[in-house]
Parts: C-alpha cells; structure tokens; sequence
C-alpha cells in the first residue's frame, strides 16, 4: 500500500469517527468500527470485560443512559457484528500481533471518547466546510481522540504490511472514557500491560507547533474526580425552617472550604468545585445538594493529600447540618515520568522523519491530566519502560473549544513515527540478547 | 336555583379547573372560562392589562414561556372567545356588578394559579378516583385556587340571582400569580381597588378545621423573593486557574452569609436560600452561579431590613471575586392587619351559618405570605376596610402536597357567607348614611 | 428606726460596696461584709458550698485568680471574720429568719456581682461627685446590683424590727454571678429554695421609669453563654503549609455557621460570637482559636435548639480541619413566666405605696436573660410560686455603660414594699388556713 | 591581627549582641555598639534618616513603643555616643571605606535585629551555660543576626587591617528589621546602593550543614505583610442585633476567602491569615476586627496577584457586613535570582577555603522570604551584581526555636570569604580595566 492510499483511509476513518462522536463508555459504534478493521488485518482481539475490570470503571453512565445509547448505536452502526460486544458500555480493545519471532512486547495506547459539546456551525469551520461536522447534538470529537484512533488503525495496516520486518509482539490498546480520566484503570487492572516491555501512549496537538513533537510529555498533573452528594431534609422555610437539615449550606461552606485547601510545599496543587447544584425551590429549606470536584497535584501523593483533605472537609460540612453524604470518585490519573531510553528512541525516529522540523526528548506541559499515566506506571513497575509523546499540530481552535481542529497533516507521520519505534525497539533487543 | 344546582355547579367548575391546572401568568384556559362565564351572568367586566400594570408584575415568565402556553391554550381551550385576551399573559379579571343604587363598593379577591407539583397518581387520592386528576404533567392545584374560582363563580351566580336585594357595587377580583406573590401588586397598580370600600379574600383550608371559620388571619409576613445572578469568567482549573472569576465561590460566600443575616429585636424573620445553581463543568472555574432567595419579616419594615443585608452581601460577594451580579425581584407581598369591624361582620356571617360549627374573629398563622396583602393596605390607606377569611375544610394532605385535597362540602357554605356578608354591609351602610 | 435612719443606712450600704466592686464569684469583701450585717441583725446563716453546689458552678475563674482576689480582699475588707468562708470563691448567703410561728417561707434574692467595666471620671458622674467611685481599676457596679444589696439588707433590717407581725419563715439569698448567668444554677442545686413557698426576685431600673414597678416581669429569654476552642497544628506557613491544621480556619468557619443557624418557628431566637481570637503569628498556621458564644431562646426548649446547632457545628468545623476542640459551659439560663397571684399580691403592695405612680401587673421585656428563672422554675415545679419584679428608676446612662447610676430614692420604696408583700401573704395565707 | 584574636573578637561580639536583643526599628543599643565600633576602624559613617528613607519604613512600632525602649536602651547602652542618632528608630547604618584607588564598589549587608521569642533557660541550651543567654524577658537572637552583625564587625576589621591590598571602595550595610521584611526597602529607597557595583548579603544557617556554603540562594519567595482591620457597629446582641454592624463576621468571611484564592499556575504561592482578633465582649455585636495575614509568590508578579486578590476579598468582606477597613502593609519583600559570575567568585573563594568542605553555586531554598532581594534588584537594575549567600553551621535547633542556637565555628570562615571575595573582584576589575 502507497504511502497516499495510507493517508487516504487515515483521513476517511477519522472524518467518518468525526461525523459520529461518542462519548465515555458509549464508545459502541466506534469500538465497533475498530474491532471490524483489526479483525479484517489479522489481529487477534479481546474485547470488553475481558480487557476492562468493571469494578475500576469510573465515573461510567447509569445502566439505562447506556442501554438507551445502544439502541442509537444499532441504529448509526455500520459494521453491526461486534456491536453486541459493547452493550453494556465495556468498549475497550486490545488488538494483539504476534510475529512469532522472539522479541519485545510493544504496546500503544489509542483513546476514543469524545466531549458533550456542540460542534461549532461556522461555514469556514473545516469539518462544516467539509461534511464531517459532528452529526450529534451536543457531541463532538474536540480533542483529536477521532485521530488518535485514525492513527492507531493506520499503525495496525503498517505493522500487517510490513509484518516480516518485525519481531516480538505488538499490542494496541484502545481506550474508552479518557475524557475525565475514567477508563485506563479498569484496562490496567484487567491486566493488558502485564506482560508488556515498551508502551507508548500519544497526542495529537495540546500545543506543541506543527511538524515539532516531543518524546516525553512530564508534565501530567495526579487528579481525582469526585461527585459529592449532601442529603439533609426539606421543611418549608416560612412555617418550619427549624425541622429542615440544610443541604444547600453543607454544601457552601464544604466548597469554600475546599477551595481553601493549604497549598503543599512538596509541589503544585489545583482544586476545583466545578459545579454546585442545590435545593429544590426557594421556599424550601434545601435537602439535597452536589458537587463536582476535582483535585490536582503534581505527585499522586500530593494529589493524595489534597483529595483526603477534601474528605475530611465534607465529612465536617455534613455533620454541621446533620446530613447524610457520599463521595464518589469518577475519575482519577496519577503522575508519571517518562523512561529515558524509550524517549530517545522515539526522539530519534523523530528527528528522522522529514516531517518533523523540531523534537524534543521532554517537556513538562502543566497542569493537564491524563490517565494513560496508569498504564505507564504499571509498565515501569514490572520492569519495562514507558512515554508519553505529542505529535504536534496547527489547531483551528484549542482543544475542548467548538472549533477545535487539527492538520490532518500531522496523521501519517505519526503513524510512521510509531512505526519506526517498533523496528528500532527490535533492533536494540536483537543486540542486547 | 336551588342550593342543590348552585353545589352541583360548584363541584363541576372546581373539577374542570382542576384537570387543567395553570401556574403564574398562564391561566390563560382559566381566565377564559372565568370571563365567558361571568360575562353571560351580566357583569361588565375588565381584562389584561386593563387590571394589570406591566410594570409591576414581578417574575413572568419569558414571552417564549408565554407563547408556548398559548399554543397549548388554544388546544385545550373550551370557550375561545376570550382567550385571545390573555395571549401575553395578562391573565387578571375584574367583573364588576353595579347595582344602580347607591351603597358601598365590595370587592372579593379570588386567585387563579396553580403550582409545578405533579399530582399524586394513587387509586384512593380523590381527584384520581373521581376521574379529575390534573391532566396536565407536572402541574397541580395543590393550593386549592381551583375551589376559589369556583367559589367567585358561585358567589357571582347567587349576586344574579339576588340583585334585588343589594345595594352599591360588587366586585369580583380573579387574580393570577398568587403563588410566589407575584400577581396581586401590578393589579393594585392599575387601581382596581381605588374605589373600594370592603375588600375580603378568602382562602380555604390553611390547616383550618372543617366546619371553622376564620374571619381575619393577621399572620401574614411581608416577604421578597429574588433571583440573584453572579456573573464571573471561565477559566480552565488546571491550566489558568488564576484566569478566572469564580462566580460559586461569590454565590457560596453570598448563601452563607445570607443565612447569617441578623435576627431583628422587632419581630420574627425568615431568610432561605432555596435553590443553587452554579457552574459548567468540572475542570473550568465557574462563571456563572444563580441563587433564588427569599427574605419574610413579621413586618414590611423588618423584611425591608433582611432584604437589604440581602443586598449588601451580594454586593460584597461579587466584590470579591470581581463578579458582575443581578438581583431580580422576582416576587413581593407585605404584611397587613385585618380591620376589625368588616372582620366582625365576616364573624357573625360565619356564626349564624349552620354549616360553621366554630368561628374564630382573628387568628395569627405564622409565617406565611400573601400577596392579597397589597390589595388590603391599599384599601385601608383610602380609608376602607379590609379583612382575609379562611373556610376551613378537610385536607387530605397539606397544601403544596401532591396529594392535597378538600372537601368540597366546603364550597357552598363559603360562597353564602360571603354573600351574606354583602347583604350585612349593606344593611350596615343603609343605617349609617 | 426611722425611715430616715433607714434611708441613711441604704445609701451608706450602698456607696460602699459601690466603692469596692467585685466581679462574679469574687464577691468576698461583699459577702462578708453582707454575712456580718445579717449575724448582727440574728438570721441564721449559710455559707459558701452549703448554699452552692460546686458543681455547677458556671464560668468560675480560675483557683489562681481567685486566690490573688482573696490576697485582695483581705487588705481591702472591713469585717475579717467571714472573709476566710468566701476564699475559695464560693459567696453565696442564705440567711434565715424563722418567725417560730406557722406561716409560710417566702424567699427574697438579691445578686451581688459588679462588672468589668472602668467607671467613668467624669466630675459630674454623681459617685464622683460625691466620692464613691469605683476604687477599682477596670471594675464597676454598673447594673445597680449594689443597690440590690442595700435593699436586701434593708429588708433584713425591717423584719428583725417588725417581727411580731409576721409568721412563718423568711429567706434573703444573696446570689454571686449573676452577670454571664452563672451562680444562681448552684444555689438551686444546692436546695436553697426547696422549702421555699414564694421566691421573689428583685431588680432595679432596666428601662422601667421612677416611681414606676413591674410586678412581674416575663421577657427573659434562655440563654447559654459557651467558651468554644479549637486545638490544631502549627506549621511555618511559608515552609510547610501541608502540615499545619488550621485552627483559625475552622473556628470562622464555625462562627459564620453560627450565625446561619435557622431561626425557630416557635419564637425568637439570638446567637452572637461575641470574641474570636486565633492564631499566634502572621507567618504559622494557627494551632489555637477561642469563640466566645451566646445563644438565647424565647423559651428553654429554643435554645436548647440552637445550643445543639452550635454544637453540631462546631463538631464539624473541627474534623474539617482535624482540630480537637473543646465547648465549656460558662454561664446559662432558662426562660420562666412569674406565678399571676404572687404578682397581683406586688401589684397591690406597689399601688398602695404613695411613692409608685404606676404599677403594670405583667410586663415583657425582651431579649435579655437572668438567672433567677432557675430559683422561679424550681419553686414552681415543687407547687410554690414565684416573680421577678422590677423597681424603676431614674437612671444617669444605661445598664453596663460607664456612666451608668440610679436614683437613691427608690432604694426605701423597694424595701418597703417588699417587705409589705411578707405582710399580705402572711394574711393571705391565715385567711386559707 | 592574628586569626585567633579576630574570633575572640567575633565571639565576643556576637554574644554581648546575644546578651541584649533588639528587635526591628529597635536595635539602638545595637546599632550604636556598631558605629562606634566602625567609627574606631576608620570607616565614615552615615546613620540614621541619612540612609532610611522614612516613607517606606514598614511596620515601624509606635512613637511610644519607641521611645520607651530609648529609656531602656539609655540604661543598657555601653557606648553612648551614638545613641542619640538611633532615638526615633531609625537605625540603620552604612559604613564606608574608600581606598582612594580606582576600583569597584562593593556592598554587603548585615541585619540586626532580633525576636520575640523568649529564650529557653534549660542549663543544656549553651548561651544558658556560657552565661550569655538572652537578658531581656520574650526577646531573643533566634535567627543569628547577632553572628550577622559580629561578622560584619570582622569584616571590617580585615578591611582595616589589610587596607594596602584592596581598591575601590566598600560599603558595609547594618540594616534594621529584616524579620517581619520591614527595613531594606527604605534603605533601597535613600540610594545607599546606587553607586555599588557587587552586592552581597550573608545568612547563617538556614539548614545548610556545618562547612557547607551556598554561594547564591535563589529560592526567595516575594511576600506581603498586611495587617488589616473592619470596624462595624457594636450593639447589645440580644436587645438590639440588627443595630449592630458585624466585624467579626466580616473578618471570618474575608479570612475564609483568602485562603481560597486560586491557585496561579505560574508558580507557587502562599496565604496565611496568621492572626484574627475580634469583638469586645460576648454579648456584643462585635464592632472590631483584626487580621495578620501574609502573602507569597514564587514570583514579586505572582505575589502581587495573590495580595490583589486579598485586597477584593477584604473589600467586599467589609461591604458585605458595611464595615469600614484599613489595609495597612506592615512588610514586603520580592524575589530575585543572584548574579551567575558574582556567585562564581564566592563559590571559588568558599571551595578555596579550608575549613569548607562542600560548596553550592546555587540553590534554591523554598518558600522563605528576605527583604535583601530589594538591595539585589536594586544593583541588578543599576547594571550591578547581586547574590545572597549561606554559611552553613551546626544548629541546635531550627530558625525562631527557643533553642536556637549556631556553632561559632563558622564565624571566622564566614568573614574570610567575603574578605577574599572582595579580592578577587578587585583582581578581576583590574583585569578588566
């Protein structure tokens, strides 16, 4: 296959993912898609449960928001035959290469959830201008994860046609539920990087210029996600304000108090009451309040710190109104810093690609989290190496924003960036042995 | 028409008006019915914005809202021709009865609202069984507005009926908005009660017993319900935390303090901070936050006072956090004193009926509100009298329960006394002058 | 005696002890003077921790201040033989006068303490004038409290001189503490009032005017006066922020929720952080905050209320921040409403007395406490009956202020017509015997 | 001069300065031993207004506080010719030696002043068992300004003695009130180092290790001393709540919401409300409030933003309550990075000098704060170099301990590599030239 059919189907798969976002969890019509193209390759796959451990699935829809997102799947679907396989919201794929030749497990982390936002309708936004504006009310693949994937499937085709060149394994890991770094927990504890020597998890854009990319991105804040609930109990506020257990105040003072978490001299923290929702009309002594949190910290266990002092804090608001609360963690991420050897040997393959006009070895963007931090640290803890890499991007808008965009660009050589990885991986292994 | 007609009459208003319930400013079917039916007993009758100062209506809904409501009006209308009238929401009627013979002007207030309650669907909850349970999704007269209207109509029927026997003017008062006291003020405005001298509101239930009379309830709090708006800036909450204006935490510093408003040494006070709404995602400091509060005072002065502190803390609040805010009064009533000698004549209508077993002159039922409070200050500051009566009844469940109902055996003996009553100030007047 | 003579001692009582006050449970130089005028008239006495239960003694200084008060004492006092009873701080009296002949026992309190408040030198501040003024640095009877001495003694006086006329058994209880309600709670524990068939409490002033009397006074709220600490870490803010537990922190956290706690529906309520001081440098986390709280109720059972609010809060503003914390007892009273035939019985006496120009049976003064409600609960709770009335007077400034003085001519009206009351319930009594 | 009198010289210095502790804008015993001292070297002297610039002196301690500890210092002085400049608290000093040869001006500086700590008597705690212990009640030398100022001293004295070697000029600067950050600035602002080419400032301790040297620290953090005060209203909190204005509220609110300023994600920052002071007395509306509050920026432009931000909150604060405020800025300093090629020469005169065994170009302490950073930005800006650098010692406890105390050891090492790094610039400006 020419280089040209190769950026013809990455283009067409991700504009077609582009067209039907789907969000964490409901990755249905997506992981479906995946499943079809990899299994049509040769790859031999695991799908749902058996790459997902659902007692680590956070922040994961109600049973029958998912149920109702399968009956649009089957409708939108167009490849329907692993459909049923992602039913229950288990969407996660390891497509697995063997080349039966002794060497190294590579594994590549792809992720595939889109956002609840509403894409924008400008006639000069390119994926208007083009057809591929996302076809869903309030969902939009404003973050790249529509490449990523076009990026994971253009690798796959690389590695089947290029299979005599390689030794080892080769894993491709695609992931539900980034967004709100809800899903890589659940893969890792089912185990898919147990047995892996080299992972590499990437990005598109997040900044870095066109035709630049860096070889491991440092800078991943620890996060947790958490929904808090207050229960207290209603009473009209007129006639008997006294029988009432304020939620709403609970709720207030647990938020202010939260943002008032001391700083920690160990490193940066961020924390965030994102949203409060509370009461249920203005003459009633509110009974019910939430918040949506989320912590940060530059280490996990500063972020360990920050989350238990937000414990702490609620437990204190609920029992000055006499309320009843739950903390529910939706989402977390660790901290992790790259491998070096591994950063050197993507840096090299980058400064060799004629694309790429500028690599860097690190960077520390800040503040950010992502969850593949899961699958690295697991990786390093058994022994092997891990990295973070962007493949930078010219962005029409940023990331998150209703006119996000990238340069389709920057696909192909992401892929062969990735490529040249797994050969130069081979190659040190085939002397160190 | 015999007492028999008159109930059989009552009880089929009450039940239409039931299974189509309206709230605040959409009682556009209501209205309708109202005007056709007291326009075919021969009262002349003034509509809209003829009894409705627009300047003075507090909380109406959006013209969407309005327009909306219309579209389903039409639909559901029984008797079109006035329905045109109330297109914009202007739902107020006054029906004036003039006697030709010299003598005092009376005036009855009945409200017309219902409330966004879904009403109870259980097999043994009356309405449900009678086959008159709301059909409308989320709304109910819980509150019993329908029973006044049917009450006004009756008592409208029996003035046709004994026009001989009366003197002066009557007028019949059908009021919209009274639930979040919304409705009463921009009627005083437009001078409906200029030339009134008794006014008498009544209201059924209330915690009355049934077969009790109240012929002057004082415990009515002035009160202030605003909808309060803190504008910040978005900002993302890992990356540029500092870039934002927090509008939560404004509104959770505002809600707090509001609580902690002072007590006043002149009288009781209420504050509530009923509902919370702020934010937009987890990860972005919020910047918008909305707060719907309610102040009471046992006096218009003392909730004058709370309403102030009101003000001053959400003016400090957005100070803070460098918020732009709006505080939007979105309801008012004032507190109000029935006047003794019409509240006697009231007592002894009650006490010479056979239905009443018990009449009380005054009672004081805390902390409520009112907004017929404005129609009865008024009246006095002209020199006329004012009283609110309660008939009592048998609830089945408070009021504002989705499981409230009367006893309609209530109906009848309340519009008797009511006429009664104009027969007695009548009489009154006759010997005076 | 002459009233003269009378009115002689009343003003030479009075101006002495105003020379040298003494604050609550410090009142030695007083008591002992109190207990060797009473000996010296015959009433038997009881002293100290016969007439006090130490243990509920409320807000008592500390053993060192105490005994520094002592070491005081005994150069400033007059009548040494008793000073040693009061050294612990123990001062209360009860001195009993038993008539030997059958009647009843009717008891009479009268407070003794003084206040932390520099009396004003103004030369036309009349103790000034005439020489009187507090020789007490920071100290001062400014609540006329040592006016109520002098009647008590005065009273003493005129029963030892009339005690053929009377029957029964008559008990003077002079009480400590008063001011922060906080001796008379020990007394009753300690049974003084047990036997005791009317109580009356006496004050002075208070707003009621000269030559007017309240017989029964029925405004005091409830009250509880609570020391509130917080105990947490201290850390260098700058260096270690993290190992800090901000004792600062949740103390105005609980302050601001102390303020919001709800009103009642059932009556007035009052709560105030009157002091606040945390913290021991600008650059360390505060380890240590003090609130000085008061909360009232319109009845005992409202307070209480509120009082288990402030504790619920605090309890949670401490595990918000890890903090031990400690809520101290100092002072408490309750609400009580006077017996209506012993107040008709003062009313009497008051009107015949040609000094008083108006007497009110009932009056309801608001929002301030006392804790002669005890003494008034216990005796109507074991059948008796019991008032608190109040002697008006002219004042110079208001109660606790620093000009603050009464009119010395109504220092004899109060003693006569107390003393009358002993007269006619004595007849009283007889007659239903 | 041998070596072994000029250390009987600096500890002899170094604990009379003990024995005696001043703090800042104090220090006139201490300022006058030292120009006295400096005087009897040679060195030309200007003290006083002449180097402080009295508009930006801050948190300057009352006239009254100041000239009662004149009357102290006029007993305790043992050189009184100068006291006299030092009368009105300013006392600061720069000695100047001119060699009357072309050459670099060179500054250092030395602080004075000392603590309110009182010193730990324990026999162990070696001033205690040398008999210098501090002599003064809740002062003490709990940072080592007294081993600043005898090194200083020393300086000198090798200056004098080895005039002959040296060109250009040198300043020596005795400044007051570093603790608290209060003083550098106004000597910055009377230009006393407008004409210096090489500016460096030395600290004792500090956690570096006995024989180690820092020859830049870098880690200042920029900070804000506020002390700030609302007046409200008092008011009787039973009688008459709603008359009073709430201080103490306004204070606790303010004190909440400082802490919870956002995070900057350009560097660290810091809050503390050290402090809070409020209310008068339990039962009254509190009228007064303090706060002792301290902000920090890695940066002076991160620092300004977090003290922006407290200038909001307490603005609103006192809005919120209609309290009065006063900000008063009672300390500031900013941060600054040393001069690379400054630091170079001390790091080569430290690693040349026997007696240090480790010596550090750079580090990068964290989250303390010096208010020498205004002398450095002042040479940097003025096209001069600038470092502050550590001697390291053994400590006996940490920094502001009771126990605090240094190894005397590191005096004499101290003063010879500042001596010889005044060599080594002459050397390289000879070069240059």
């Amino acid at each position: 296959m020419s280089r040209e059919n190769l950026v013809s189907n990455l283009i067409q798969w991700r504009r077609d993912l582009h067209k039907f976002p789907e969000t964490g969890f409901h990755e249905m019509r997506t992981a479906s898609i995946v499943a079809a193209t990899l299994e049509k390759l040769g790859f031999s796959l695991q799908l749902g449960k058996k790459v997902m451990d659902e007692n680590y699935c956070m922040g994961k829809p109600s049973d029958a928001e998912t149920m109702e997102h399968f009956e649009w799947a089957k409708e939108n679907d167009i490849s329907s035959k692993y459909l049923e396989c992602f039913k229950e919201g288990y969407t996660g794929i390891v497509a697995t290469w063997d080349t039966g030749r002794k060497g190294p497990t590579i594994a590549f982390r792809f992720d595939m959830d889109a956002l609840d936002i509403h894409e924008n309708e400008d006639e000069n936004h390119f994926p208007q201008k083009e057809g591929f504006r996302s076809r869903i009310l309030n969902k939009m693949h404003a973050c790249g994860h529509d490449a990523h994937i076009a990026i994971g499937l253009g690798l796959a085709m690389m590695i089947t046609q290029n299979q005599q060149k390689m030794n080892g394994t080769i894993k491709l890991i695609f992931q539900p539920a980034e967004e709100g770094v809800r899903g890589a927990k659940s893969m890792v504890k089912a185990n898919v990087v147990k047995d892996v020597d080299y992972f590499i998890a990437i990005h598109i854009g997040t900044g870095v210029p066109h035709r630049h990319f860096v070889a491991s991105n440092n800078g991943f804040f620890a996060t947790s996600k958490l929904d808090i609930t207050f229960h207290g109990e209603a009473s009209h506020a007129g006639a008997k304000p006294e029988k009432g257990r304020n939620a709403l105040l609970a709720a207030a003072t647990a938020a202010l108090n939260i943002y008032a978490i001391s700083r920690h001299s160990g490193g940066m923290t961020r924390v965030n009451v994102g949203e409060m929702l509370a009461g249920s009309g203005r003459n009633i002594i509110p009974d019910r309040a939430l918040l949506k949190v989320e912590t940060r910290g530059e280490t996990s266990k500063i972020n360990e710190y920050v989350k238990q002092q937000v414990e702490a804090i609620v437990e204190g608001a609920a029992k000055m109104y006499q309320n009843e609360y739950e903390i529910k963690l939706v989402g977390e991420a660790i901290s992790c810093t790259g491998s070096t050897e591994l950063a050197e040997i993507l840096h090299t393959c980058a400064k060799e690609h004629h694309f790429i006009e500028m690599s860097y070895l690190q960077s520390k963007d800040s503040a950010g989290s992502e969850d593949a931090t899961y699958f690295m640290k697991e990786v390093q803890r058994n022994g092997g190496q891990a990295t973070y890499c962007i493949i930078g991007t010219e962005l029409a808008a940023g990331h998150h924003n209703d006119k996000f965009d990238i340069n389709e660009e920057s696909l192909l050589p992401a892929v062969e960036i990735l490529y040249n990885s797994i050969l130069k991986l081979n190659e040190l292994n085939s002397n160190v042995n």
